[in-house]
């Protein structure tokens, strides 16, 4: 199996440093091409699932425009130029939440649309969370800081109250994670 | 909370039935406007969690150009005028697969981009899943079929084996349904 081969790229429309959307001519493996195959680059972003001591989820309540709608989201933000993913979502914790963390796990990195890019989310699971200052994320919507408890994961879930898919995946994969631990070793009551 | 209201909106480009870029003049809750808010919408997508009677996963391996990497992924698509959501999995599932699933349950929609819109994914966990027919999916890409021990998500999760956001959500998502319904009720054997 192999790649496609870009033989020439258009960009369309130009917005930095928020978005680029392209037209490409796509060589495929068998010889054929594509001519116009839509290309669109935004920002990359860190989403943070913090878990406090208790097992409490921190969560933003806010309303988002891509989504028209208010809803359940996992902090996350825009990586800066030249600033390491890790580092960028220990930031936006802090700035998003007011909250730091002792233990970080990374939980992969996905490209938003298989087929036209959009950016990459890279996901962190942050354990033994606390507030240590006051939210200010300099963000344009309002946020509500809730403590939700993880076993719930599942059911906020189906209860349509993430919207975001990068939120959802979130969350989810760091369900996943956690389980595989627990079922690992055995759990060991928190001193 | 309130949501923000869209006072003007643009278009500044049209690819139909692929994709629209628009900019939105925006009223924020506390007063303030704000000029060039960009809205991004392809076409919606179902993504389908297939598992079979031996709980295997039905994956397709294929190259992305969104992720412009050979990975696995869900089998997945766009859902056309006027169609059903699950009636596109159903079809997405057949053509790109050759499988049919007797269980069908969603696990929600969500919005591919917080800011941006984009697009909606839909998620459904097909369980009993069973190959019928050799796979025509018609896609540009080339794809290949595997089963995958449902037990093994996290782990080709973390190796980085899954490229794409739609497919690394819906995996987690139908990991943690499926556990919660395991410690819900006692395992049953198929008969």
């Amino acid at each position: 199996m192999r790649p496609w081969r870009t033989l020439a790229r258009r960009v369309l429309l130009s917005r930095p440093p928020w978005m680029e959307v392209a037209e490409e001519r796509i060589a495929l493996p068998d010889g054929r091409e594509v001519d116009a195959f839509l290309s669109i680059r935004t920002r990359d972003f860190a989403a943070i699932v913090a878990v406090t001591e208790r097992d409490e989820l921190v969560l933003i309540r806010s309303y988002k425009h891509g989504a028209r709608t208010i809803s359940l989201a996992v902090p996350a933000g825009y990586i800066e130029a030249n600033e390491d993913p890790l580092a960028a979502a220990k930031r936006e914790l802090l700035e998003e939440t007011g909250h730091e963390a002792r233990d970080w796990t990374p939980l992969g990195r996905f490209v938003v649309d298989g087929n036209y890019g959009v950016a990459t989310e890279n996901i962190f699971l942050a354990r033994n969370a606390r507030r240590i200052a006051e939210p200010a994320s300099g963000d344009l919507e309002e946020m509500e800081i809730l403590l939700v408890p993880l076993h719930d994961v599942m059911s906020l879930l189906l209860r349509g109250e993430v919207a975001q898919l990068s939120s959802a995946a979130a969350l989810a994969l760091a369900a996943v994670f956690l389980r595989d631990r627990d079922s690992r070793s055995p759990r060991v009551a928190s001193t």
